[in-house]
């Protein structure tokens, strides 16, 4: 089950260097295991935001909770999620 | 080149029913036309609501103008247009 | 699966009361229909308005959209769809 | 007499974690004793956020405020009250 | 129970005239009655706009809904509601 | 000359606890003067928030600056002042 | 005592021409009559909209509606209305 | 030429009082001279805020930066342009 | 003496087709005419929208307006005007 | 391919003044060469605001992200991008 899912991040600038670098390499490795794992679909950049729009493909809400708030940067992200489905004009097998 | 488009499609009740179903079905040939040429990378529904999330991949932005304005229900819809580009996170090779 | 959706109602007042009413016949038949299954878990007037914020359990996105778009008065309606899950404080059994 | 709140919560990242997760522990066991009570009917956690949906059976808006400011996160959450009532469709009987 | 309500009325203008009057008139009736009772405590008219801030005193929500929506001009109206109650500063028995 | 007022209190968590108990005396003390003076007709609180809807029935625009600006707690509130007038349809003596 | 209104007029397209002028006419006479007055100070065109900022120095708020909801263009109208007071570094003698 | 000007203070808690002063002097005696020039044409408090609105009479647009950036309080000001322009109804010689 | 405008434009589905075409060739002639003249020194389509942003180089508000307001698509065009001035890091010699 | 862009900085008042000039003036070249190189089109300041409007001339989102993240002054900027094309309407050679 698909979820459309927008994250704009706010790091505090009084975060120490050290400990914001730490927390977005785990950020980066926590999205790619799962990218992995085919449950994030797509990640896009966002141009000129410190931001993006990503498809995640869940077994349902509770599963979809549970990826955005395990997220490192969870504490410092504003998320928007849109739940999607088939659309009827579709020919790609995959985007159910 | 993709972009993330958003399309909120709003048919005015006097266009004749014949009328708009001809227009949709021109609307869905178009948008599967594009699809099988690769430029209409994704196109999702938005649960509840006659609107999609796409996907477009174009050589540039007045591809994606001439793709957009030319949709069949170009003149029933809001589109808002964000620019993407490959996230550094991404494992996809084709999320570029 | 719980969704919680918010309707806002907006018949135009040139649509014939007969065809009104047979309409708002026909919503009030298809929403009992849904609650007697459990689909519609709970349907609630706000105040002032007419509105309604509902909590539906569905199985999935297509499900939730295949209910929402089938209403009688969807053509007449702005819907706003959440993603619910289990609150960690929750002490009832069914608000899974 | 029914109201839906929506519960927005924003924990200061200063707040010693000790005492965020006091404040914590403290605002679960009121949740639920207040369940317990029947007056918060329902709580839902919204999927990618730290907010809530819920239903509080309240006596009046009286009792209401007083709920909702002896909350021991009230400091840190943004609010909003909607009154609600029994849907002419309803087949609840509970849902007055 | 106290209700702060705001009403904006915008009268389409292919209303016929005298079906306009007819309505106004009756809108007055209705308020003025409601007014003697006691249910309707204040009603006043913003300046510059065809809209007022009324309070209500009524006995639960859905006697609020039932004044509200019973309103002749209800179907022209935007309705916001928002609950009211004693404030520990005020000095005025009835402000309950 | 009647005023609708919406005050928004936010009090800064860094404000020593006895600073701000005294601030809040001193407001309630200068709110209760005005009210006895009748210059500050009505106040309620606007139920799940830190805010409240007041009427104010001063001598000019110049008084409801003087008495808002006064206000021990301006500088920690949001304020949105709105002109009233008596509606036609109040029956309501001192409603003007 | 002084107000600024911000006045966006918005003339229905299926107003008849002639009807439209001899409402223009009527309400550039009805705006001159109370500037010559002394009653509505200032009016400038905001640059690009059909749109004006205005000033006006009224008895009280009553009188302000009157002259407001009289405008021949009022029921074209969205009107927004913010009182005014003396500036404390103002050096004008008549912006009271 | 002539430009509306809306301008917002927020003065953070932080800055100590006497600096504080200090600048709303520079601001006032600022204000006073390009007052007294005719370069800055009006200003008027608005009721209830801390903000204003002027009137500022300018060569052109660099001139007006020129003056606004200059503010002694620019730095914790909100601030809104709007170009104006004389009113085919204005009477007034020098609103133009 | 530089502005950034934008413009969006909605023609009315009511509007007769060739009534329409002749007002978008007049709005065409028009714009060139002004291009060619340096006052309307750039336009830009908006990629996916009905929609331009434009810079025009004009003696004055007064005259900004009169190029705006005589756009033969002015009554169907959304217009907002923001005041530029040169910036201190521009190279360019015209961006003045 | 062009891209308007609006930045809004917005430097923080503990930002000690020599580390924020350093930044402004690496700003400043970093702009300068970028305008140099034919990139950076035009950059326009908005009147009264610490914020500009931009036209990026680059290869595609890619590109215009690297050089907007690149900013020296990004941390400290509300950046908004949109992408443009070609006008119909334009005269000037080089509105690509």
């Amino acid at each position: 089950m698909l979820f459309h899912v927008r994250m704009d991040v706010n790091i505090p600038r009084d975060l120490p260097a050290d400990e914001a670098a730490e927390i977005i390499a785990r950020e980066k490795a926590y999205s790619q295991a799962l990218q992995a794992s085919g449950k994030w679909r797509h990640i896009w950049r966002i141009a000129g935001e410190y931001a993006n729009f990503s498809i995640l493909d869940v077994r349902d809400n509770a599963e979809l909770h549970e990826i955005l708030s395990g997220l490192p940067l969870f504490p410092f992200m504003r998320i928007e999620v849109t739940p999607l489905l088939r659309h009827p004009s579709s020919i790609r097998e995959d985007d159910r």
